[in-house]
């Protein structure tokens, strides 16, 4: 394998989240699946938990819920320590899981923490932080677009 | 009201958490309660979500996850910070919504943030930090041993 292509395999693409919506899986059970999207419209459907699902969703939509959420309580903990959550890095697939890392900036020093998309996802939205996934995880990852014909909108399903 | 009243009805009283469990609600639905015990055990049983159900769960059991649940990845950012979770107090009741607060010790300084009892609890086992509820809002919310009769483990539902 040459360094060339190496190099690209290595590159870090950023993505944008295009939404949260349920997925029917191949057993017939419903699951939340957040999409995530780069610059070439290429989409990455990752399923994450319910709670997550919503989490991800209210970071979008803007709606505050009466108390604050675990990610939310996450952020006024940051936000009182003086830390910010910087990015959050999607860059690695095994087995079908995605492993991902989320980096705090504190005291001009940045800590880079093993974390699931999701949490990552909904941290980085709420912060404004960019998402960047590995360009050969996407391309391992990235479906059709004729797959996410029958994702139906999560406010439907709630 | 005397001055000592006041004082009875303001003390902070230390609770343990005695289980997560499944309570058949009046409507006939399911959902995670959380026990709180006191040292005259007395129980407080708090309604939560089912995701701060399993993460309680899995702090009480010791059950370590395959990848980062969400309180988790929390611990492992206050940790890279040398921050840490303190205490948890649950210091209010209203309208059957309980209130909470979550002490960060960061620097010789602490910071009191809003919480719900559900996060407060999760970080609190996490963290070995102690939680107490104000007295008042104990005495207004502690059952009867009678009530808890029909309380499903947490793991057979699962």
């Amino acid at each position: 394998m040459g360094h060339e292509n190496k190099k690209i395999m290595g590159s870090l693409v950023p993505v944008s989240v295009r939404g949260v919506y349920i997925a029917e899986t191949a057993g017939g059970a419903f699951a939340p699946v957040v999409l995530l999207e780069d610059e070439n419209s290429r989409i990455v459907p990752i399923f994450v938990g319910l709670s997550e699902a919503m989490s991800i969703h209210n970071a979008l939509s803007g709606e505050v819920t009466p108390r604050p959420m675990t990610h939310d309580l996450f952020i006024s903990i940051m936000e009182s320590l003086n830390a910010r959550i910087t990015k959050a890095l999607i860059d690695d697939l095994d087995e079908g899981v995605f492993y991902a890392r989320i980096t705090i900036g504190f005291n001009s020093v940045e800590h880079e923490i093993d974390a699931r998309p999701s949490d990552c996802v909904a941290l980085a939205l709420r912060s404004k932080a960019s998402i960047h996934m590995r360009e050969e995880v996407i391309s391992g990852s990235c479906v059709d677009k004729s797959d996410l014909e029958n994702l139906m909108n999560i406010e439907a399903y709630l």
